[in-house]
């Protein structure tokens, strides 16, 4: 039996509310006046999407809200029905809650039942980590269907009592690299015309004997103190290994396909801030690919952000055109990306 | 080619310190004289083992303490080296951090270095949602030995500040029905004899168009009021569904092999409660099975629980022996399961 080819058979993407900008969000933390400047020079993020309105703290779209919106989206672009769908693969950093997932929340939404759905816990190479698992699942033949989705909400994490002024460097880059948004894609066995195959997708974790490169903690009834902050980066560590990493995870690719650097027409690079995209793609020896970034305009969307880049590549390839993705996970060290080429 | 056999090559378990029984329970919840015998009739569940010591308020082991232990036992029971796990798939519904992922942590601390790993979040079906994902990575061929794991550490949730003697039985409920605990297997698609053949693992959300059955929430750094409980339950719900769900588990997993009822030698049910398996039980029509339960003496320890249900039932199964084991999540209702034999 010949192996089935697996399709990428639509993508879409939601962001909520409007982009929202460095000199807002300067105002929003009571920023020095250096702050924009700063933002511009050292992350080079210009604009974020936000969940929570920042003139009233109201918080106006939940991770659920989100990622209904852009599951609805990709199986309406793919002209599926919920019952077309056998397989729901969902990764989050933030989900809404810790039981019930909130795949299953937006499964129940978009009227899919019945079926194998999964929640990964991850942070930059989620969309990466859902979409090898409902590719190696396409593959075994049980299922012909898969959505899969990834997505941030970060609003929990909005301390609107911290005093901004007094952040070091470190801690206000938090404040400005990420933002909210979700991602899907319909993954099939099935032929569909005029759609890229996905190759192959790597995962590896490669932390062994390395300290955390970033840490985010949730709390629980009984931790009430929370005198730390939730979230921690080592911004030295990341700057250091992101660009080798993901030269490695290049590399893998591109000899798992027996591909050599100018058959990419396509880049995807990782997405941690405009100014590291830079960096990395300085890294990567790809002399014909065309970069294809949003970061600047949307902000770090973690377990998001893949389905943004495909959204804005996919139309753009031509028939035997092939796109090479990369992701690396500064939490524990992973290398992740996929190969795609268009039919 | 022929679909190759996934085996179950060792199972291994890990429970923090000695169990903590009914009486010293209402003791540290300043319960009032009736609680022994009210958890004795409505819950059934004798002892639990728990990461933090009632004595000194101390957390003596994180979700990765307990998941390496048992990931540890697993591989030296199947007699391999870290470096003969190329995939690793952990869930729980209560990770030490959202990032990084427990589960790598504890690849970090076995030696497991380079590999795809992902972590599930998940409730009462985790440990199959694990081994449904090992065991189809392991069907395609791109792998070949699994390490799956699964584990509870709840210390996060215990309110010392909260006065027990004010909780509402559903309330006090949560305190009593869960326990700690960690459980890891390997799954492997190389030749081992004298192991079991996993034949099928079933995963399925049925929770389109109904109110999920448990809550557990969790809290960032922005959200501090916290004034209102994270964990929620309903049991009404959870007592006309489970053993519903448990039977139409149980039918499919029968239909899918072509077992009959009088084919199953061993009986692994839900684990929710002991009053509840009972229930769950009875309603399963297996009039040859043995029932293999621990919930009385581990708590409900949810992600871990069917590992510890392998480890008593795989020593006694002669071969061609089979067994069925069947869990079911309220968080969004799901249904799951999985059909065994030993070769």
């Amino acid at each position: 039996m010949a192996v089935p080819q697996i399709r990428i058979g639509s993508v879409a993407t939601k962001l909520p509310g409007p982009p929202v900008d460095n000199a807002r969000l300067g105002t929003f933390f009571r920023a020095s006046g250096v702050f924009e400047q700063w933002v511009d020079t050292f992350i080079g993020t210009r604009t974020r999407h936000l969940s929570m309105d920042l003139d009233t703290g109201e918080v106006r779209f939940c991770l659920a809200d989100l990622a209904e919106e852009a599951g609805r989206k990709a199986m309406k672009a793919a002209g599926l029905a919920p019952g077309d769908i056998d397989l729901v693969i969902m990764s989050t950093s933030m989900p809404d809650t810790l039981l019930p997932t909130t795949v299953n929340v937006v499964a129940d939404r978009l009227g899919i039942d019945g079926v194998a759905s999964y929640q990964l816990q991850s942070g930059c190479t989620g969309a990466m980590q859902a979409m090898d698992i409902a590719h190696q699942m396409l593959l075994t033949g049980r299922h012909r269907t898969a959505l899969v989705i990834g997505g941030e909400m970060c609003a929990k994490h909005i301390d609107l009592d911290l005093d901004f002024g007094k952040l070091s460097p470190g801690e206000l880059v938090n404040t400005v690299l990420f933002g909210d948004g979700a991602g899907a894609a319909v993954l099939t066995a099935e032929a569909m015309p005029g759609t890229a195959v996905l190759h192959r997708v790597l995962v590896q974790c490669v932390g062994h004997g390395k300290a955390p490169g970033q840490i985010v903690e949730w709390f629980g009834m009984g931790d009430r103190e929370k005198k730390r902050s939730a979230l921690y980066e080592d911004f030295k560590a990341i700057e250091e290994n992101v660009p080798l990493l993901s030269a490695e995870a290049l590399k893998e690719l591109l000899d798992g396909q027996g591909w050599r650097a100018f058959d990419v027409a396509w880049l995807l690079p990782p997405q941690l801030s405009a100014r590291m995209t830079d960096r990395i793609v300085s890294h990567l020896a790809l002399p014909q690919a065309q970069e294809i970034s949003c970061v600047a305009e949307t902000g770090n969307t973690a377990n998001a952000l893949p389905f943004f880049q495909l959204e804005r590549a996919l139309p753009r390839m031509k028939a035997g055109d092939r796109a090479v993705a990369v992701a690396v996970e500064s939490s524990k060290w992973i290398k992740s990306g996929f190969a795609l080429e268009m039919a």
